[in-house]
């Protein structure tokens, strides 16, 4: 096992009809600011319900975070934050939401400029304050409700960052919130939770024991509850499993002392980047090509993964491989999710684009031992045609 | 799935010689109180490594604090840290020294007697303000480095407390520290991480499929590795496995939002209280006993367990049962544990004392559904014997 330190401080409150513990959670004399998505927050009422437990806090709102949120749509929010002397955001939304909101907190007590923060990662800013954070989850699939990082758009690139100050205070999670989603984004929450914990499962053995068998839980759970969940949207156990086990795919507890690899995230935020194809459906599109090209450097991880996950013991290692792999293509096609770059109309031309791009955006040497060159990005990509 | 919160804000610090990040854990201006057990601390140079790391910090000294820590011990420490105006305790330990300590963060910054905090559980008192602590762990078994529990013993009783103020700041979780333990205690800690975990999972369905798979990885990594770490102490990986299942087995994470047990705890209580006999020994005692009594009542999860923790799929139901009780009194038995009251001299003609102690301790109504009565807990006893 890997040497590491664990620490998450986000209090969950999980569990029908929770909106009504905001008044013990958010201090009584808090100016709040509001942050919510496309508007579907305020058409299924969630916003209301979330203003009267509120009772008599002073309450602004900031609408309109888009999906893949944008720095400039962020920056308006800090704008409005110090303007009406916020001292409290509650994000109201999925993961843009929530990410957005975590920059936001950052931003708004940063003296500098916003772009910093953006660059923290390869050029680390000082950032000694941030805005307290909660939320109320109505889209489970990033984690990013019980982590300290976000994804941020700026002009063509997507920007990951993290800070400890971000971890929000609480998060709500109602799976009844989630009951009025459109499937495609429910296929979308459960690919996301599936990728992250094979981002940090389907790596190198490392004598993780107890990260492994809890990475397994999840994608066990995630299979065993997908398509019910997809298909009966109101089973609450099935969508109360879904939104735990998202959550906890992303909550630092899996990836605690074992590698990490995460280049399909990267390889895909340039699909996302470029083509506008939802995240977790890049994810989709690239892990299945990934694991194809790199079957030899994740050789013992993933017959673990066939024989743990997918119940595969017959056949010569490769066979188990490719059966694990064909299993899960076939768990995302089944979600109504495609796993090919042909589906959206992306060909092998546009492939010297993207590997210009990941070039661009320094992702030169990705994946757990950092040996995925620009060439096994291309080779990944041609997989996923 | 049931409601819950999950809020757990410890800091792991995890991996060898990480001792010497206390310089950066511990405030700077701390007066410490460095609390400890019997000597081997000292012993085995753990205590010097911890003055060292603490750098010039005023350090004062506690030890002695016995297994089954006793409140009247605890109280004297509690003199100390108010004599020399301690702000910062410092376990390091097991779980009785860790346990210890939490009782006296809240006591010393109690105004009421010491004694109000015991029976906090049956008549809150207000506690408002707590020390902060740290521990640097020297036994892997309780799991008191990252919840905010402990069991005290006064007069002829062990009370169990809890309270939010004193999860620990941080914990040092280093395998290479307990290379020196008796295997007895190893043993010891690998059942106590195993009943921990069983007393929150083998209970009745509610649909906490992480929850369950993440248990279920726990007890299939401590059978996988008990035995390794009982018999190669200085195996770092096995002892690594031990030290972060028995974390995770008490931290609140595989327990949120399903029933729980804890009646094999709270009847080995007893005969810890009456006979001496050590905590996790009394838990070997009991548990295959309650299991039999209570196959009935914990039919499914017992199935389960039996399938997915012993891979048991053929026979009838009973069968089945029956076998995985088997398995798991062979498993304590193998890491030299006895299962029996009559191991330890204990005959039917104390069972009539020890009915009277649940009795005398309020403990008539047992386990996930409150139906354990005296007259359970004496057919518990009897299959014991």
């Amino acid at each position: 096992m890997l040497h590491f330190e664990y620490y998450n401080p986000t209090r969950i409150v999980f569990g029908k009809d929770r909106i009504s513990r905001l008044d013990h959670l958010v201090p009584a004399t808090a100016r709040v600011l509001l942050l919510y998505g496309g508007g579907s927050a305020k058409k299924f009422g969630t916003l209301d319900r979330v203003i009267e437990a509120l009772g008599g806090r002073s309450v602004a709102e900031f609408g309109g975070i888009e999906p893949n949120p944008r720095f400039s749509t962020l920056m308006r929010a800090v704008e409005t934050a110090r303007q009406e002397n916020i001292d409290f955001l509650l994000a109201v939304g999925g993961g843009s939401v929530m990410d957005g909101t975590k920059f936001i907190a950052l931003a708004t007590r940063y003296p500098g400029h916003g772009e910093d923060i953006l660059l923290s990662r390869s050029k680390p800013v000082r950032l000694s304050e941030a805005l307290p954070i909660g939320t109320v989850v109505t889209l489970p699939a990033t984690g990013s409700e019980m982590n300290a990082g976000g994804v941020i758009s700026h002009q063509a690139g997507k920007y990951v960052f993290s800070h400890p100050l971000v971890y929000p205070q609480f998060s709500i999670l109602d799976p009844t919130l989630t009951f009025t989603l459109p499937p495609t984004q429910i296929a979308n929450g459960i690919i996301d939770a599936f990728i992250h914990t094979v981002e940090q499962y389907v790596t190198l053995p490392a004598e993780g024991r107890f990260q492994d068998r809890t990475a397994e839980g999840i994608l066990r759970t995630l299979i065993e509850i997908g398509k019910t969940t997809l298909n009966d949207p109101t089973d609450y156990d099935a969508r109360a499993n879904l939104m735990w086990c998202a959550t906890n795919a992303l909550n630092g507890l899996i990836g605690a002392g074992v590698p990490q690899d995460w280049s399909t995230h990267m390889i895909g935020h340039e699909l996302t980047a470029m083509f506008g194809i939802d995240h977790a459906k890049t994810l989709a599109i690239i892990q299945p090509a990934a694991w194809t090209v790199r079957a030899r450097e994740k050789r013992d991880k993933l017959l673990q993964y066939a024989e743990r996950v997918w119940d595969l013991r017959e056949g010569s290692e490769e066979e188990r491989i490719a059966a694990a792999i064909g299993r899960t293509r076939d768990f995302f096609e089944e979600l109504g999710v495609a796993t090919r770059l042909s589906a959206y109309g992306v060909g092998a031309e546009r492939i010297d684009d993207l590997i210009r791009a990941l070039e661009t955006h320094g992702m030169t040497a990705l994946g757990e031992k950092r040996e995925i060159t620009l060439e096994v990005s291309r080779r990944i990509l041609e997989t996923a045609l």
